[in-house]
């Protein structure tokens, strides 16, 4: 069976490069939100989020930064949406789209939008 | 601040809400995969799931279907993917789409696409 | 196999009354934070965050409270640790535990103790 | 104010340290099934999941091992339940638990127990 084909013949590469970050993003969001994370565990746990979701697919590439306001070294907290500052950069044959998201002030929660595309 | 103009007047009405489905879809996925389910508490697991995503932005309607295989009523079993049938109606201004998850049994795995837009 | 004889004749019935609560606690914690929620959901994801976990072994009741400092019916926040009060009850024949998580204004964060065994 | 003294001078040290092992085990669990992974990401992901975890209240130690049936490269899956080949290791003053997770075929599911203390 081709997939692309028969599940995705309706909408355009760009919507496609659009759909596959947005699906990511979601997930990554809920997948990670609630883990223990404090200033040594951080630049591992970044790492580990970009890999886990360059797995899936159409993700050329992701870039995980966690934005920790306690400086603390010992003590940690859970991780929440307002600290995720990501960018997932997605590819459908030579369309590709940057997902971001980010804490906005003026909103006071945390944005996901496109960034590029 | 109009969010809108300033975060999404770079994609057309038809890509946001697609945009917004594949957000939600991923979401939904990571947020519930692994609660624990059985027969007599499906029901109630897929009303809440459905409400709580009913929440996100964007979001028309959301319907869930959880295909358990296991018909026993005392055990249970932690809630995976390929147990999810779900459908989620976006709705931008006169744009509407369904985002779906279904398991496709060629693929051996649940498949997210935009169904109807 | 008898489980029980093999994987759990090395603790006491009330050490096991205790082990089984603060799994299914910390399991509850990490499974629905993130997912959103106002005012309008609070109830029923409630009633399902409780079913949900009393499928586990050895729980006899599960009590969910979420507290929702916001009142606005509209909008929708992610559920935090923060929020949470929740009473986990175990029994293991004839000993019976209560464990439990309230958000403690001196800690500033949510705590997980024996309320009662 | 005394934490320990407030909260936990009802139950012993040993049981507080069965207590905080499993409270550790069960977020584990909930917290990372679902994460996609494949050979090339597990090692990272196995010491990312550790690391966070070691953040948590009187854990000395934690081992996670990641058993991954497929073999491909490329492909991936959603980190599952029966997966997971965890030790926690507790601390309470001078008393140590481990606590464990592991898939037991006669079971045909991943067992939570205390290894040892």
């Amino acid at each position: 069976m081709n997939v692309d084909e028969k599940y995705f013949s309706n909408i355009t590469k760009r919507e496609r490069a659009i759909f596959e970050g947005g699906i990511s993003m979601g997930a990554l969001f809920h997948q990670f939100v609630g883990t223990p994370v404090n200033q040594k565990t951080k630049e591992n746990l970044e790492r580990s989020i970009e890999e886990s979701f360059k797995l899936q697919p159409c993700i050329e590439n992701v870039e995980v930064k966690i934005n920790l306001t306690d400086n603390t070294e010992f003590d940690y907290i859970s991780l929440s949406g307002d600290m995720l500052d990501v960018r997932i950069h997605t590819v459908i044959d030579d369309v590709k789209a940057i997902i971001r998201i980010e804490f906005i002030e003026e909103l006071n929660y945390p944005l996901m939008y496109v960034e590029d595309i």
